[in-house]
């Protein structure tokens, strides 16, 4: 039953690895099917070249594997904690891409400096408070999609689908592992050209916010101008 | 009567793709027949492999569509605009190419650091004032344009053929849209070399107006000894 | 007797062009076989893309040539001190990789920013201290070797798989060729991102040491979970 | 006569295209016939990919054209007059490539930070001194060869077969064209890492004399180890 679901998500793994997203195996992208409650993610450690549909795991909400005999992902108690903190989203894409793991390093949040910002993310995309030790040494991964979810207590995830986790590297999400996918590009673009920004300017701040809502508005929402009716 | 000029928009917009100025769909090329006031320019959100030359649009300098099914590029206005400021150019480009767009979002004009700046450009590449609130809430892409004529008062659209538009990015042009083409391929490595040279030295200087002259001279004008006669 | 780590060496060698990590021929990979004290070394100067079998030059942990009639590579000594210092290795991998290179020029450990480096190394990857005018005068090879071992009197190989050496470039080992191969391709984006990360943010120091162990043990060690059982 | 000159020629000029160290038509090389007193070079403005051998124009050293139909190299000139000042090269490339022009648009030699480095250049890479408005609007560019050789004053162009013009791009030589050309793509890559290894450590220096001296011996002159017998 989920045939398009695994279709989709070996898509998305392969094109973290085709898009230079991710070296060697650090990445993945899972989905998931709400109307069965069943989350399709890559198995831990495989190459994207090497990935089949029939390789990828299903798992229920409650972490039980359903379809598959991998491992799945060492990052899926972060993924399903997505899933249920952000009911509304249908992808995740995990990569430890350049720029975006940089800023996530750095501990800084990565400001809206211009309209290709703008037009993607409305607003400074955040990075996550540190994690206790005991956090980390706890149920490591689930706390890290707690620690995603705390920075979202005031943001919306569907107008700032992406976040930094500190001194680790980002999450991007959407209604489909496509859309979390080409967010991820999108990011890793902002977040090279927001770098060498500051360290031309390092007084560079944030567009107006009258300019962000123009941008961001012109491409989301019932407003939107952008691409063919 | 157009098919001329579908034929060399088309290439253009695909270049932009090609030479790595545009990631997505951010970026878009026009070309304008002056005899019977008609611009040519690619349709909004068409990925740039994926256009035909019936795909573009044509439409006259009140903004009319004459000739096309699909919505034109959202930049359209500024587009248009510019064209009415600077009545010699053939030909405008638009991209977010990385480094010409750190500068926009830097708020820095890009100074004429070296020859390869003074081949091309006659002196530094101008970055426009910030626009009021009001002037963004309103004809944002018409007033995208005026800031630019602003800018441009005591400038020469002929031998200063790139723009920065501050927070945004850049806008080239010249007299066919070959030319405003090949102006933005060489406006981006002039500005990654621009930002090296200030990172690396922050008292960095414009060369002296005699080095700037000569290599300007050396290609362009009645006395340019570049090329073959 | 060592046609399977002629092999492997000669793979080793052509994959640090294949990846980038050596211009040119700045850059070599040997093996060891243990049971016969034989190391399998890269012949001097020779292109990568020009390499045979035949030409890797196999010699004993004396110096001797025992097969070959190529000239071996000019850091042959170091290999050798390496594998005597470091008796549980059994390959080595020298380049020029850029990124590490710089780390190296500019005399800094790199220091452990992020989980990306915490999966491959267990703490700051050293530099060496400077070597004496007459440690470089005299077995020059033999000697960056001892400065890399005096480096590691309070390391551990197996855990620390790369060295920098001060004023010159990386040296990266692990139980096999192929093994040092992977760690010298990690290093170089390790070394990228950190680098970056320390110029957006000079203040950026170290991940805490339970986020280091955690991600460090999930992929290393009895208690493992990445990858396939 | 020139047939093996003007094929040796081509090649470099197609390889500067090649190995990414000229965006357009930035850059030309050339070769120089001792025994005739004749240079072939670059004819000006033709893009590399179009280049065929009889395309290129042969010079005296008078800057007379002894065959060929195209206009020369705009920097004919100072081709010339480093082939009068520095008898013993045989080729010369020039070159706008991305992080030497970074340097000479600096205005600062780059200093030699590592053995990459020492294995090729004996010394810091100068940059030339500013030359005089005077010179420039005059004969613009022998007096820039003029700028070289004045630099060079105490450099010995065997041991240092690079200079940056300040303000402008680099100049290579060398026993051949062929030879030239690898100083270029050398340069660029030493040059590349000198500029993060200083923006990662503004205090980093040169290293010791002794090492500087046993690398770059390792591979040049009498005593050479480096490569084949």
């Amino acid at each position: 039953m989920l045939t398009a679901l695994r279709t989709e998500v070996l898509r998305a793994n392969r094109e973290i690895a085709a898009r230079g997203l991710a070296r060697f195996t650090f990445g993945n992208a899972s989905g998931i099917d709400r109307a069965h409650g069943l989350v399709v993610i890559k198995p831990s450690g495989v190459a994207y070249d090497e990935l089949t549909p029939e390789m990828l795991v299903a798992i229920d909400l409650d972490g039980q594997v359903i379809e598959g005999t991998l491992r799945p992902s060492s990052d899926l108690a972060t993924h399903i904690a997505l899933y249920r903190a952000f009911p509304n989203i249908g992808g995740i894409v995990h990569t430890h891409s350049r720029y975006a793991t940089v800023w996530a390093q750095a501990g800084r949040d990565i400001p809206c400096l211009g309209t290709t910002h703008a037009d993607h993310f409305h607003g400074a995309i955040p990075v996550t408070a540190p994690m206790s030790d005991h956090a980390v040494a706890g149920e490591y991964e689930a706390n890290t999609a707690a620690a995603i979810a705390t920075c979202f207590s005031a943001l919306n995830p569907a107008t700032m689908p992406a976040v930094l986790v500190r001194g680790h590297a980002s999450f991007c999400w959407g209604e489909s592992v496509a859309a979390a996918l080409e967010t991820a590009s999108i990011l890793e673009e902002v977040a090279e050209m927001a770098y060498h920004t500051i360290v031309l300017n390092a007084e560079a701040g944030p567009i107006a916010d009258a300019l962000l809502n123009r941008h961001y508005h012109r491409k989301h929402g019932p407003a939107a101008t952008y691409g063919q009716p």
